[in-house]
């Protein structure tokens, strides 16, 4: 119940094969991008476009027909047949002769989308998840969403191991964000995020999360959270596409919040779930918030 | 004329695929060698493997048959018939569905080698090479030799935009190494390098290089480079398996001792040519020498 399309073309999933040339394999030379569909439609495609366009132009992969690759994207939507779903697309510099420096031989960019049925996350809801830190050992553009993704799958193994759902990755005593996702913190009457920058990704949920906050009348913040003001704080989350919200009900061994989800996350997660399933576009939803979803240059 | 060997079978170069699945793509969750061969004989071989081997246990890549590896590389490097080739092999997770922690369908390590002809590094030696200063963007594990190489792509190709050959990457104003090579100064009458640690790799030419030098009564000494002292330097250059020893002869477009090769340089390249093309081993070399590959845990 898989969908696999390989530059254009739907293949068969369990034999899709890549040439053992591709970049994305020797250097992980490639972006990358998750999107959820819900009731039919994909949700937030413009803002996962655009970051998508901006992560390629970061580091330079310039020779992409973008109309080709949107409407190879659509049309392998509308051939899965999964009205709520779980899109991913990648798309690396190119193959060739193995080389840092591509040599004359690249050819163009190649292309890899799947699509699976979108995960429940219900279990995660009512019972919440616990979560460790891990030391961010990750490269300074991390804005940029890259295939090179080995720091976050050592965390989340580490993660595993302990029984938790995710990592938090913590930098000088701070917070940056999940292996996976976005970390978000209720303290005292408001809701913290770190701000946009080389650290972070500008997660796409990150900001419908604001927005939805600021239709709650809970007052948003964005700056640092450190691990110490985490253990004290009132309630926790993370966010993703895959996750949509999750509430922290255990930080490293340490029960937060009565070791439920509380009651800012779960009103949060209700106002989400209803817009998301009402079918309701990101833009509907951000229209009328003041955060921006990529950083400065 | 490249000889391609995906998990033991030896496969026809231009049409070499993997599996879609392959960890190495999603993540670039494996680890990677080049070795160089020289009049039939994998230098330091088992410097190589041993540093291999490390870098798989760093990232918990356990269920791996070393000696099935080891009988792999020998087979390919026998069928190849060069006897002067660059051997790249990397060996990844597996492959499976598309998660951070690996589920159920992992599978075994994937295994993909190729062989090519030795580079002829002749031209570099004779003219030197200029080189680039580029920001350390990359992660805090640069001792694992894993594919995530994004950042050393990016400044590779910044190198090569304005001609040069590498790309030294600087923290703090300290050199840390090339792109792809190992960074050294002649500084008054030492041989610097930096000392062994999680921001470089342990490269086995570092160690030849050092012994080397030993041999020829250059004093070593391990510390950190600034690029101010950098430019000040008698002289300077970089090594890697595929690279050998290349003189430095301009940093960010300043002229070093004179534009042309330094002595020094040019003694240490002409013993390590007459080791390696002698058919000695590397452990002949290194035998009396003081330096460890890799460094403590």
């Amino acid at each position: 119940m898989t969908l696999v399309m390989i530059n254009g073309e739907i293949v068969d999933s369990a034999a899709a094969k890549v040439s053992a040339w591709d970049r994305g394999l020797f250097f992980g030379d490639g972006i990358y991008e998750v999107i959820q569909a819900y009731v039919g439609k994909l949700w937030g495609f413009d803002q996962h476009f655009r970051r998508f366009q901006r992560s390629l132009r970061e580091i330079e992969i310039t020779d992409v027909d973008l109309n080709e690759v949107e409407g190879w994207i659509n049309r392998a939507f509308s051939a899965a047949k999964m009205p709520d779903s779980l899109v991913y697309f990648h798309l690396t510099r190119g193959c060739g002769i193995r080389s840092n420096v591509p040599g004359e031989d690249l050819g163009r960019p190649q292309f890899l989308l799947y699509i699976k049925p979108a995960p429940d996350n219900r279990k995660y809801v009512a019972e919440g998840i616990s979560v460790i830190t891990y030391p961010d050992i990750r490269w300074k553009r991390c804005d940029i969403k890259s295939l090179n993704l080995l720091p976050n799958v050592m965390a989340a193994r580490a993660a595993k191991k302990v029984g938790a759902d995710e990592a938090l990755f913590v930098d000088n005593g701070l917070i940056t964000e999940g292996a996976s996702s976005c970390f978000f913190a209720i303290l005292g009457e408001n809701l913290v995020t770190r701000p946009l920058g080389h650290e972070i990704l500008p997660s796409v949920t990150r900001q419908a999360v604001l927005a939805l906050a600021q239709k709650l009348g809970i007052q948003t913040v964005e700056r640092p959270i450190s691990v110490a003001e985490s253990l004290q704080a009132e309630e926790l989350f993370v966010s993703s596409s895959g996750r949509e919200i999750r509430p922290i009900v255990n930080l490293d061994g340490h029960p937060l919040s009565n070791g439920k989800p509380g009651p800012k996350t779960l009103a949060l997660i209700d106002t989400f779930l209803k817009h998301t399933r009402s079918g309701e576009s990101f833009d509907d939803l951000v229209r009328d918030t003041r955060f921006e979803l990529l950083p400065a240059q």
